[in-house]
């Protein structure tokens, strides 16, 4: 018999099991397997856009079952399994095609892929919501809140000195972070539809805004890129090859947001410059930011965010993503800090 | 037989061993102790000022010895024996009394200190310093440079913002940290023999600069308290309480120096604010950073360092210092990272 003791403790696993993927497009999501005894026999998390679901994932990693078999477990998983074939199939269909007799979901889906639970019941399997939904929910308060506002989930990243500068007062800025961080931010670049900067980091950095690999070479995806601002851009620059990028001529993060809408972006990274972040930063659009550290004072120059706050209790509050297995790292010399936002009381 | 791969690995533990300390007055060493077979039978490390050197923690976790067992023994200790009688006796006198046959140590000592060696040799102990000591220099570098320079070895703390602000606008400032940083920072100041502060700092967020537990008792330990800077300090400042402070009247961090050397403060750290912090970090004085993170972005305010920098070659670079078991810590909700400027080629 599986008790209510088991659920708990799969539910705990499943959440920290689910903190081994990425969050953007996608939730983090992760799924338990017991058998009639409640012991655990299989996990399953979601790595994030285009790759399996965790209920898939913890389904592949039990191999083959005899349908008597399959009837006797019970899937524990901590977002209402999806009804929605998007990149991948429809969980809910895969859970009732492998035959499991019971499932048990944290937190309900109420977006486009909603309908999981319905579905299951429909074709005869145990479904229940359980009661303790706060870790699940916290998971991915922010994510939720970009579905809610019908908006990319949007990660903005920093790289800074110690002292939070970005460059020099002359403008040197080359390699402040280290190349671990760099090979880092480029995975972020890879998991993304869309990177976004300002047309003056467009134009003093030049940068190429490509997903690379260590040894230079593109990642198999690519994100969208696109520039924010008015200033013309000449067609010298690097990130104008190709086809896949646009000037977006405004500085109104909405329309930012309204177009990513309308190209199909589900995540959106911000790159930069501090006008750009800070822009995004302030309309509380940063549903998770990465911070890289690089340790050297620069002591003077330009600050990585700057806000129109004039006292303490407008400060942005945010606390280190812990769901995720990367909240604090080193990197190199460098440490990098991935945050979310405080949840609202 | 012990055998050179014996020394190597023993010497590898007592770095690490070493790290447990906390450097300040004193360096960190570590010892270990070899049976004749090589086995390593203990371990030693000095936790700080005041506290048991190395090879005198290593021998007391021994326990008692008859001379012939002590006669087989090596001891592998990270710095040259002491031959000095501080605030605890000499060890190349107690490993002598012991009994010990062999001793090992990586780093000579070219401090008042010094001597331990030829003592040893004197006493009939078999005392060899080991050929590659890069590791245990390395341990230590800025603390012999303090010693060479003459002055206090000399902390800097830097409590701030994600975005390296100590304020906002306004002035409000308080509680920017947590309360397990706040805690953390008063063991700091428990452990040192003075602390500084500018007037400004002094004036604005009137400072006990006394070493409280987590009950708000005193550490049995009081840090002495000096004011730098030429403003008039009000008598009803709290920091003015008692005789243990004084005013230095000077924006020279070379006079403050030259005081606390007259006062015999081995350990200074330096509180704040930017300006005193900075000139410190400017005159390449830090000899290690606490910088402490709360997780907010503040946008504007005061930056926790100010340096005449005009390009990112002029930058102060640091490393975790990864020989100490602190350089990366959650504090609450907030982080620290414990630094050491890069040694210079």
């Amino acid at each position: 018999m599986v008790t209510l003791r088991d659920l708990e403790a799969a539910l705990a696993t499943a959440l920290e099991t689910a903190g081994r993927g990425h969050r953007g497009a996608n939730p983090l999501v992760g799924a338990c397997i017991l058998d009639q005894d409640g012991n655990l026999i299989a996990t399953g998390y979601h790595l994030g856009a285009g790759h399996p679901h965790a209920e898939v994932d913890a389904l592949r990693r039990l191999g083959t079952l005899n349908s008597a078999t399959a009837r006797t477990l019970t899937m524990v998983v901590t977002l209402e399994p999806c009804n929605h074939t998007g990149r991948t199939g429809p969980c809910a269909k895969a859970i009732a095609d492998a035959g499991i007799g019971t499932v048990y979901y944290a937190v309900s889906d109420n977006t486009a892929a909603s309908g999981g639970a319905q579905y299951l019941r429909s074709r005869g399997i145990t479904t229940h919501r359980l009661d303790d939904d706060a870790a699940a929910r916290a998971l991915n308060h922010r994510w939720f809140l970009s579905k809610k506002q019908q908006r990319p989930f949007i990660t903005v990243k920093l790289a800074q000195s110690l002292d939070a500068r970005i460059n020099a007062p002359d403008g040197t800025s080359q390699w402040i972070t280290s190349e671990q961080s760099r090979n880092h931010a480029h995975g972020l670049r890879s998991r993304v539809d869309g990177i976004l900067v300002g047309t003056t980091t467009a134009l003093f950095d030049n940068p190429r805004l490509s997903a690379r690999t260590k040894d230079g070479q593109l990642h198999s995806k690519q994100p969208y890129r696109l520039v924010m601002g008015h200033r013309e851009l000449p067609s010298t620059l690097d990130l104008i090859r190709g086809d896949d990028w646009e000037q977006i001529k405004t500085h109104d993060v909405h329309e930012v947001i309204q177009r990513a809408n309308e190209l199909g972006l589900a995540h959106l990274l911000i790159e930069g410059g501090a006008t750009v972040a800070s822009a995004f930063i302030e309309a509380d659009l940063a549903d998770e930011l990465y911070c890289y550290q690089a340790p050297l004072l620069i002591g003077a120059g330009s600050s990585s965010v700057n806000l129109p706050t004039t006292t303490l209790s407008q400060a942005h509050r945010y606390r280190l993503d812990t769901a995720s297995n990367d909240s604090l790292t080193r990197l190199g010399e460098d440490i990098m800090l991935h945050l979310e936002p405080l949840p609202r009381a």
